[in-house]
């Protein structure tokens, strides 16, 4: 079984629900760019893909990075004079900043000052900031909690730790019938965060799990990493097999309620650019395409000159175009169960492009061929509905020199390229087309 | 005499009746892929150009196809219960499904259906019926005769016959001075339809006849063939002469209201799309420009990629988008002389740029010659009126480096082609060009 | 010093009257394209930079054409029956058509009439009218004061001379780091008209004293040159040399209120384009872009075919396109400070981004490198303001692969040329770009 033959049957209700509870238990994991909040992440997915978990040392030389400490946290809180928790980590994993140095300390409200944040766009969310690679330490608040803290003083505490350890990430690989490989990548480092994280990461081990039960053509890489120094990580360590990925999407931001968006590689015309395209296009749905630009998601690492791989990114909304971006609102009730399964269906679509997107030559390429002997024309002819098919047909025929594959027929001819798949089939069967040797 | 010389002086509503005159004349015979009637037709044109006539046996392969048996037809009816005729070929050859097998039976109204078509959208209008490649037989009556049927049973004749016999086209060939040729094509297998088939016959019969009277640069070949099977033909017998065509149009659908239409080559930029696009902007009137589309007359096959040849399509409202297309609403009153006349004209036009499109060298390249000492300029400087002659011939001289056409000059300047080749034509006199040897 | 050390501290409102008062002080001279009048604007100019003034004798053959005759004049005027100069050159040199030849005579109105030019539309206006290649003689009056004149005899007077002379021109070199060479060429041939001529003349001579303090990567040219004639001759005299062009720009029109207006090289594509555009579109304000065309100002002579240079036109409102051109109404008070300031602030800015228009290659180009360790990334992530220069950092580096010059990147990443300049001139302090070898 092909992509081809089960995308029509899905039951995209069913699959919108699942990936929208696999969120929901991922939800409450403090992930960062190392630790057990990984480790537990990882090890959750592979209750349901085979993943194989890579621990990679603190220290390690990456490129121009260092593979950080390991970082973990147990407890943080701030007290008020009567032994309150006021903030506490327990509730919200968000109320410490990421990567935060160990603190206990009394401290006045100014002095605290300096180590809060808060949205005061948005009095009651809470925002969610890291300082990765500066020591440092914060609380995050909402701003209207914060605004109620009387002048006093403050027992502040993060439970933290920094240990030489490692950095964790997942990855499975599934062989198809080439050693060209597509990528699907995610990041893995946010904490309680939803869209930013959780949907990518249902998404890509979804169409995992999906695959694995298909006969491929190419082989698939699915990456589980922590964003920038995990795909730095990952480059690092496999830095001439990376020339064997032939196309690739950073998957992220899959879950919101607004339009399908993609953002082309580098190269801007690479298959997967138009092979994304084309997807968004025949689905009928409103959609976005966007330039690539350095700034974003780890395609910023794919797509260094030094790779120059011919990786997008596949969202919806772009991250910071929407307000919960980065946010306490970002949970999961923000994202919809059928904007998660509309993103897989598309990110479907656009590996069965992918799959199906041979050249071909055209057997017969002097005239046309008689498609009337070969019954795949209408008998009568002088019928004004020129039947789709047909035109497909013509059009496969007419490209099929070498030089253009489906998706540039497709292209050319404003056809679906399902439509063109379906004709360069029965013509492949019929003998009128032979696969071009490349 | 060139083209040029003769284009000012035409008389073109004498042109364009006579175009209709001959449409007229031509209207009664009915015509199919094969048969007397194409030959019937060829003779009326042998008394206007010289055609040559081919005959190609039945069974002739070429390539993927089969010459097919030579269609005859002498009679066909439908009779009622009274021995009246109700459905007589003699008054519309439309009547009956071209290539229909013979046929003597007496059928009830119902088995009669099966073989009948109508135009439920026109209700007096007899559709159009073809079944070539498949033995099948069928009557076409307009929708409200057919209402009118009463039940009961019906004579049906076709007395019709298949022989081993031949496939006939005419073929005019016109030597100019260089042995590339410019190809015009057109079909003739068309029964009583007027714009379908005797308008393009027609115009490239009038171009023929007016081209053989001037002195020409190109060779100019020009073929009356049958839809689709002509073309498979020709190029089946000609295959190793076709690299000569350097242009070429094929012509139908020139007669009607609409406005002038050019559809590109399979190639999109060569010389003939160049020069249709420019003649139609040029002529000042409305026009439409479409893409290549592997869906239409013979340029299907002309331009299949086995070939790929420079051949475009010229037309006016395209086949399918006019109601009266290939229907009995297709008659000559349909057709407007004036109509004929403009596609004359705006054909004439294109060959003449094709004829005149050189490229050229300026022999003075380093800053621009002394146009005043050559009497080619105004004399006192300083008017606001600068003369559109001395622009197309500054743009000439600063773009004749071997590298552009006069087309793309015209292109690059926005003047009309006829401005640029008017000053290419003093310049070249006055000595300031020379012909590239390209 | 480098332009972009000083483009910021400019007083340009100063800059603006100054060269408003240089225009003040050339206008009355009577210059033509030979001439004591080009010799005294040179000399004044000499004043402030060190120009080199070449004559070139009357009939030197300079390409198609000859160094005509030098023309000077000392008088003109018309008298009517009393005796009184009606019309007087002293008053006005554009009185005179220039270039005329002498004549003394007394003529009837309807004679006169043959050899007087007015502006029927403008009726106030004194036109400006030359015959430099074909002998004659002219008056130039308002429309008003010739409907004035009463029927009757005038006498005439026009005390010109031609003699075996020479054709002046102004040429300043200023040797820079390379000997590529940057040329800013203007016209000095018009008598008194401001925009037309002298707003050029002010905007490169005040080019060139500013540039003259600073340190150059190109070498600059600065021509001060009669139209057409003069860069014929230039050309002619300076064949091998003008190969060592590699930037240019006509001067022209650059004083009136407008807005400014680059007519691109007959290249189209050329750096020198993409920096005119680029520092136009950088500016904030409106401008216009237009198609190389080979009519306009001396660009015509160094885009001819035979040269092909990178030279395009930096204007305000394209000449013929105000109703002021070549009248009397193109007097000093029709130039305004502010644009001759602004054009000068915008030449300088195209020419500080050909000074910098540099190509890297990103000396980390395997992933990003870790800005943040070098202080160059804000230290709190996840703030939603991105900061431009970091933007800009991410676009230097993901495109410097020695193929994108920093113009490029700036119109990719659709950010300010300064912007990425200034990010490419920290990454290079870093170590993380080094200068492509080219």
């Amino acid at each position: 079984m092909k992509i081809s033959d089960i995308e029509k049957g899905l039951n995209l209700a069913e699959i919108g629900d699942e990936m929208h509870r696999l969120i929901a238990d991922l939800y409450p994991i403090c992930r960062s760019i190392t630790g057990n909040g990984v480790r537990e992440t990882l090890a959750m997915l592979k209750t349901r893909i085979p993943l194989e978990v890579h621990e990679v040392p603190s220290g390690t030389r990456v490129f121009d990075w260092t593979v950080p400490k390991e970082w973990n946290i147990t407890d943080a809180y701030i007290k008020n004079d009567e032994g309150e928790r006021i903030v506490d980590f327990r509730k919200s994993n968000l109320h410490v900043v990421s990567y935060s140095v160990p603190v206990k300390a009394r401290l006045r409200l100014n002095e605290l000052k300096e180590h809060v944040f808060t949205l005061p766009e948005h009095p009651d969310w809470i925002p969610y900031r890291t300082s990765y690679y500066k020591e440092n330490w914060g609380f995050c608040l909402s701003h209207s909690q914060w605004l109620g803290l009387k002048d006093g003083e403050y027992d502040v505490c993060i439970d933290s730790r920094f240990d030489e350890g490692h950095l964790s990430y997942g990855e499975y690989y599934l062989k198809g019938e080439r050693p060209e490989e597509v990528l699907l990548s995610c990041h893995v480092c946010h904490p309680s965060l939803s869209n930013d994280n959780l949907s990518g990461i249902a998404l890509v081990a979804f169409i995992a799990k999906y695959l694995s039960q298909l006969s491929l053509r190419y082989s698939y890489r699915f990456l589980f990493i922590p964003g920038t120094i995990g795909s730095i990580t990952w480059l690092s360590l496999n830095e001439a097999h990376a020339l064997r990925i032939k196309h690739g999407l950073v998957v992220a931001g899959v879950g919101d309620p607004g339009k399908s968006t993609y953002k082309k590689s580098r190269r801007g015309d690479a298959e997967i650019d138009k092979a994304a395209i084309r997807a968004l296009r025949d689905s009928g749905s409103d959609y976005e395409i966007q330039e690539f630009s350095p700034y974003g998601y780890d395609e910023r690492q794919f797509c260094s000159p030094g790779f120059n791989l011919p990786v997008g990114a596949f969202m919806r909304t772009p991250h910071g175009r929407y307000p919960e971006y980065h946010t306490s609102a970002d949970n999961p009730s923000f994202v919809q169960p059928q904007s998660l399964a509309d993103s897989f269906a598309k990110c479907l679509s656009v590996l069965n492009i992918l799959e199906n997107n041979r050249t071909y030559q055209n057997q017969n390429p002097k005239c046309e061929p008689q498609l009337g002997k070969r019954g795949l024309y209408r008998t009568i002819g002088g019928s004004k509905d020129v039947k789709l098919n047909e035109l497909a047909m013509l059009w496969v025929l007419n490209l099929s020199d070498g030089n253009h594959t489906l998706l540039d027929i497709a292209d050319r001819s404003g056809l679906e390229f399902g439509l063109i798949k379906d004709a360069s089939d029965i013509l492949l069967e019929r003998g009128l087309l032979r696969e071009d040797p490349g």
